[in-house]
């Protein structure tokens, strides 16, 4: 089968590859049907992700189609339309039973990372009874690709940690893939405010279609000054990181009101400051989270019952043979304006 | 009447002042039976605390008898015997009815900062209804002075900031008054586990007796090995800041498990690092708090009902002409062993 | 000034009533702008409120302008557009700072009860820095009569109460006034359905528009089967109960998934059947409240930030010189179709 | 293999039976160490519950060591010693997902219901990985056989349930096994007060010895009364409904404090009344469930670190072979002062 190959830092092509076979009893064999490209895939070009060993197949979003299980799956059979989750859970260890999928230890963040990915024509999916979602008939199984990563990061991360409350304000730094996902999801609990702040003015356009009450253009404007303003003076209940540098952190550190709180999404290559010397009497949280996807079934109801959209964070469309176009486009994001890129093989 | 005086950095006497008076409608005047000294009254003196200017009576905590209150005061009368909150709220603004009486937009932590204090004869309590707190009759007023802020403090900051639960581990950082006030209402909740980590062994000792299941004197172990190991490799739930420099916040982000919570109660000098680039994906929180004091009444019913003996935490007793004393005491307390002292005018 | 006085079971009228006076430091007295009726002053009508004696003025609704206020209210003076809140808390007791303020031990409900109320020119508030909201300007002051009670109440004891959830499944049991202000709330958390319940057709109309995904009218359909089928069988993760008579409470105990609330709003005036040996098993809440108004300030948030617009719910205007003829309309509401009636003195 | 047979309502032998087999390939076969009786199997043997059929062998609860395991097992292995839950959980249906064990929709409480049980030397556990508990090496096995059930449902459904807190008041209704439970975890919050109601001296002196602050014995006591005058007139915060009729559900009704909970635990064969004509306005909850098991392991920990001390609860011991014995020990508790039987295999 065609799949992407990460060869080490920088390198990368679309090799044949061996189809993969049942492994362990739990496994499912899936023939993807549309998969896509994540910032953290670019983390692992770049050399950052020490895990991710050359000759890995890249990628950790996908629906699909069951083309084989193995003896212990129960809840799927060849031929169903899955959801492939990007976080794999055994649903038994300590972790798994506290809906902290994440940190699952035998499962976790593997895809296109400790084990081969879904940037293919084929994938192997572990604890598939607990690491796949059934998908309804007649679902826009395109739209469905965002709900792999995407949106449960942005609302787990972002929105849930960051309590967003009806009535509340919300500050997100970043107005990339990620933020959007969390501006999409804010929704959820009717915010009287989401202030969506970046530098890329394509973005922000983007982040007003998709319901911000106020955009930040930080090449003009003072983003503390204007969060402060709108907001009595107090700063944003809830902030939301969603960009990964010092630089960013600090600034959410500026924005959140006292008993607020600061959910990181970012992922981080390097230390920050943080302002203990203002903060310790501030009442404050910071919370840092991989996704666990434990919110994936109520994403799947709320785009199921149309309260979601997230077909309108797909920019572009690619085949599989196209795929290091795809690289470049979603790399070139700033330029080509591409939020996430559709890749079908 | 005789007072404890702020005369700028490093410079206080015991002097002869006025005796408070009535300045607005919710005020009551207390006679103090009680008082005693705070570490942040400490910093003060280092010149750390801009809003407290030179002429002002120092200490936030005390118990006393109502001696006059304001017209609009319906709680309280004469004679009333009460415990003084270091927090003073209106019950009124929005953080009040939120319960974060510490950021009330016209108390908070006034008492000895921003107004006269509490290590005098006389007291003036702005917003008496909503700052103090009956003192049922036969209760030991000596250990109550502990609930003025020390116990809430450690309670609500690190305690129920860190979501101490039954079957969970512990560790705290700092085994001074504070962190020994965290170990004790810890016990609220019944965790498995309670390590306490300091450099002085006097005080580890005491926590030892205090019902820590685990010290670690840092001048002989290694405490994230020493909490790993009993921890099966995790780190604890639960990390409690009891000392207040970047050292020690750092420590508590290498003994923090997935999932758990730093709960900050340290009052902060300068800025320290945070290690976004390990914590990113760890699904942890910190935590920061002024101490709110909504737990009083609480911690008052478990005082009553012997749940909790905050006498414990006194170990030196003065009379007010001895004041000066009893500040060398408490600031020498390495070498006095000191943990609360007592001051009695 | 004139005012509608309870003069017993089934007597009221349009009199001549003196003034009210600041009787302690914090009252207000109040200009009344706009009040409305409410089911709870049927319901003192027919006698059902013993606590209610006549030479009452009834009414618990409202908004107007401060004309005057006592020696200790320190939010509000002269001339302040203010919404008067149905319950009545002096933010000092107990209750009132767990956020209980219905139970306040000198307040709660007790406007048009136990003292006169808001159906006339002026009424008196007593507590009035903790019972009044300042409005904004330029706010749609007959919209905000609403929040009052009405909407508060469908929010804490139906919304809040019952846990609704994004992607989560309601059904409200009855669509009067109170179960409509539920419906309108319970959007701020995005349910994938909600599912109204009535045997009016024109209520159910309104519910349709109002946003109801599904209305099932008892004169024609089974509502346990109706709500069964469009929930997979498990039956609605939130049951909201507002009617307030032992049928449709028992109706509620039908419709509830396992791991559901019945959250009661309805004013029962009768003891009613639970069924135990069903719901032992099935991890099921119900709540009961007295709206404790906590949740105004941020519904006040969502009407000045256009999510919510609650002046859909007044269907008919009345001068206070016509207000038994707004009892008419009010109490004949099947024929007449009202919701809310607004009354301008 | 001996097991303990239901014949029918009024019928049970001990007889040779077959030895389970694996069936599925996430099935154990587990060599019963200990095991006991529960109330449950009383409410069997007197036909009132109708799932269970005639043949089965009887018991939910035990410790054994696993004899065999299915090809899809993969945290347990021959030889390993084991807590059996009462609850069999596949961790992977919706029910399972959101910890509600007990509503697994391939699980739930089948043990000794529709699958046979744990009186007899074997027994097949279904969906192990997930069902099964390791046992540290060390730990009194006999103590932990009351982990099976009945530590866990007296925490989840009365504890957990009732939101017992540190300072609050709780009144536990019935003192028989379940009753004590709830009294040895409510401890974990540390509240203030436990009253402990019911009529059968033996216990309530059990009760006193097991840490409950006051007792109630009703032949000679109003429980209101009594509760209201130690509670300043308010009622308790928590009540646990530890009977399972009417009767007691009413008090409860009657002794719970304005927004406080009824943590209903026992297991009801009729209707009861609700007295919403008084409840309506009081903000309480009223909570049932079917145990979960989700707090087993924290149990667990708080027994290995001398917490908790659910040996207490063993009054009598039996072989298997008097297993007839046992049940009549059991069946008249009142006489023989029997809490919970230990059988031995």
């Amino acid at each position: 089968m065609k799949a992407l190959i990460y060869h080490g830092p920088g390198q990368k092509s679309l090799d044949e590859h061996a189809k993969p076979q049942i492994v362990d009893a739990g496994d499912a064999i899936i023939r993807v049907s549309h998969t896509t490209i994540c910032g953290t895939d670019l983390h692992i070009l770049k050399g950052d992700v020490p895990t991710c060993v050359p000759g890995r197949v890249l990628g950790h979003e996908g629906v699909g189609i069951v083309e084989e299980v193995g003896a212990a799956v129960v809840t799927f059979k060849p031929g169903d339309h899955v959801l492939i989750s990007c976080i794999t859970a055994c649903g038994r260890c300590d972790y798994c039973r506290r809906g902290m999928y994440s940190h699952c230890t035998t499962g976790g963040w593997i895809l296109g990372n400790t084990i081969d990915g879904t940037q293919a024509e084929f994938v192997r999916i572990p604890h598939a009874d607990t690491s796949l979602h059934p998908i309804p008939a007649g679902a826009d199984e395109e739209a469905l690709v965002m709900l792999s990563d995407i949106l449960p990061t942005g609302f787990e991360c972002g929105v849930l940690n960051g309590k967003v409350q009806p009535g509340g304000s919300v500050a997100i730094v970043g107005a990339g893939p990620i933020g959007l996902a969390a501006l999409l999801t804010a929704g959820f609990y009717s915010p009287a405010q989401v202030i969506m702040i970046d530098l890329d003015p394509n973005r922000l356009a983007t982040a007003e279609r998709f319901g911000a009450t106020l955009t930040l253009d930080t090449n003009h404007v003072d983003p503390v000054a204007a969060v402060k303003e709108t907001t009595e003076g107090r700063g944003a209940d809830t902030v939301i990181e969603a960009v990964g540098i010092p630089a960013t952190f600090e600034l959410c550190q500026e924005l959140v009101a006292p008993g607020g709180v600061i959910a990181n999404i970012g992922v981080h290559g390097e230390k920050a400051d943080i302002h203990l010397e203002k903060l310790w009497s501030q009442n404050i949280s910071i919370t840092t989270r991989l996704v666990d996807t434990v919110s994936t079934p109520m994403l799947l109801k709320t785009v199921v019952s149309a309260k979601l959209d997230p077909s309108q964070l797909i920019t572009h469309r690619f085949s599989l043979n196209d795929i290091l176009d795809a690289y470049d486009t979603f790399g070139r994001a700033a330029a080509t304006q591409a939020l996430k890129v559709l890749i079908t093989p």
